[in-house]
């Protein structure tokens, strides 16, 4: 398999709800306006607490300092796995489920903290710029990796990934044991054309900027699956603890759960398929059981 | 003729060109959310100098004061003029050209100023509270008055409009001759219907809120007629004054070149036909020679 990390320099921020509003400028640009910005990785998450906003350096700068925004202070790398036509894996499972043991365990493993981005289409896993190097070592054995650097992808050896990269000496906290929370609202997954956006852009832009009283939000229900959340953290989690991922991830891969996993800044969320939520509840309650006796 | 007092309080403001951006949230709604508003009245004009929104006391809500916001003291009513059938005038042309005689110069002899929001379809003629009475007595001449109230039409004569309604007795400066400025620009004057508009929303968001540079909006050049602009006044031209509508829809009319009208916050716009632009011209011209000397 290849991994790739791809050519973008992140952000993570988050805006607070009541100031969603004096970024509706902005944020209209990113999201809906392409031709006007140069930013090319955009993610927007909204939560009850707050908007967490994943961007490019070029899309960081449409966002003016305010008290309402707050951001986390690294840069992230997107890393992103290719499966290469010989399926290693007889799993039908999607999502973090394909990778939680080839990228994830190892990488909670050697202490290096992840912000997760599933999307339909494929997972993002985004790691620390000052983390690259190990991250490099770390999955090498098990993939072709491959940096993107102006359009093209130039293979990485051991070597290249140190280069001006330090070592991850520093002693971080291993995952703790977080409470989940499920909550009852079904979760529909989609994906979408970009040429499609314009058509569904008053609809977008009234469902992100105008329904602050959490309203139905399904107005493209499709016939497909419906996906419960698994909301993991009673307290903000932050950024710097790892192995949260690997956490829930695991136990799901070793059931062949299919996953999809969004990292916010407060707290992290896994969706599982309808059918699968009893299973999984009982599974977290097992876990919690077992790792906090 | 009938002539219509719509049931619409409506005020006429003005944000800053860089007061904009912090103005685009509850502007959107206003333009595209219909069903988040109970706004029934809403105008938005463009201008070099700034951008002139006139919209009922429901919409005025939704802007918050700041020191980008200018809002003219009064509260307006729209007239609106329909012609029942039996055609009065032989006249081919639209636009003000068709109310020139028999609605803006009765107004301007008893000294009630005016502002002007020609549409595709009719014109508005906004005129202050205060002047409703005066207004009334003075077209009830020449048209059945009606009066909408919650969506009934009620006939209105002289005693109805007198009461409660002071007399406007006020002196007002009459019309003084302004400068006239006729750019290159060509104009296309439009209708969409209100179900049409979702589909070019994100077009019509990127002109409005992000095209500062004064880039050609013509992205629907229709097979129709060209427009051009003849914008009046060199200094902002205020409120008060009264006749300046008339000053110019006067020649026009006796001409029977049709004109759309849209009076901004600084100053007023007269869009002609493209091929009437030189008679125009000179007319005004020769009209200003006359009127300074």
């Amino acid at each position: 398999m290849d991994l790739h990390i791809l050519d973008h320099k992140l952000r993570v921020t988050s805006i607070t709800k009541t100031g969603l509003q004096q970024y509706t400028h902005p944020l209209i640009k990113l999201i809906f306006l392409r031709n006007r910005t140069r930013c090319k990785f955009f993610s927007l998450t909204e939560t009850p607490e707050n908007y967490t906003v994943v961007l490019d350096e070029e899309g960081f700068k449409e966002l003016k300092p305010s008290e309402h925004l707050q951001v986390e202070g690294s840069t992230w790398f997107p890393l992103n796995v290719v499966s290469n036509g010989n399926a290693s894996s007889s799993s039908q499972a999607v999502g973090v489920t394909k990778i939680a043991k080839s990228v994830i365990a190892p990488l909670a493993e050697q202490h290096v903290s992840v912000f997760m981005l599933s999307t339909y289409q494929t997972d993002f896993i985004l790691v620390r710029e000052k983390d690259l190097s190990v991250v490099v070592e770390t999955l090498l054995e098990e993939f072709n990796i491959f940096r993107e650097e102006g359009g093209e992808s130039v293979p990485v050896h051991s070597q290249d990934a140190c280069n001006g990269l330090q070592r991850n000496g520093r002693e971080v906290p291993h995952a703790r044991v977080h409470p989940v929370l499920i909550p009852e609202n079904q979760f529909c997954v989609m994906s979408l054309d970009p040429d499609t956006l314009p058509a569904i852009a008053t609809t977008l832009i009234d469902v992100l900027f105008y329904s602050n009283r959490y309203e139905s939000c399904c107005f493209l229900l499709l016939s497909g699956e419906l996906w419960r959340m698994v909301r993991i953290g009673g307290q903000p989690l932050g950024f710097d603890e790892c192995g949260i991922v690997a956490q829930i991830s695991q136990p799901l891969a070793d059931s062949d759960i299919s996953a999809y996993y969004i990292s916010t800044f407060s707290f992290d969320h896994a969706l599982v398929p309808e059918e699968d939520i009893v299973s999984v509840t009982e599974m977290l309650q097992a876990q919690r059981k077992d790792m906090s006796s």
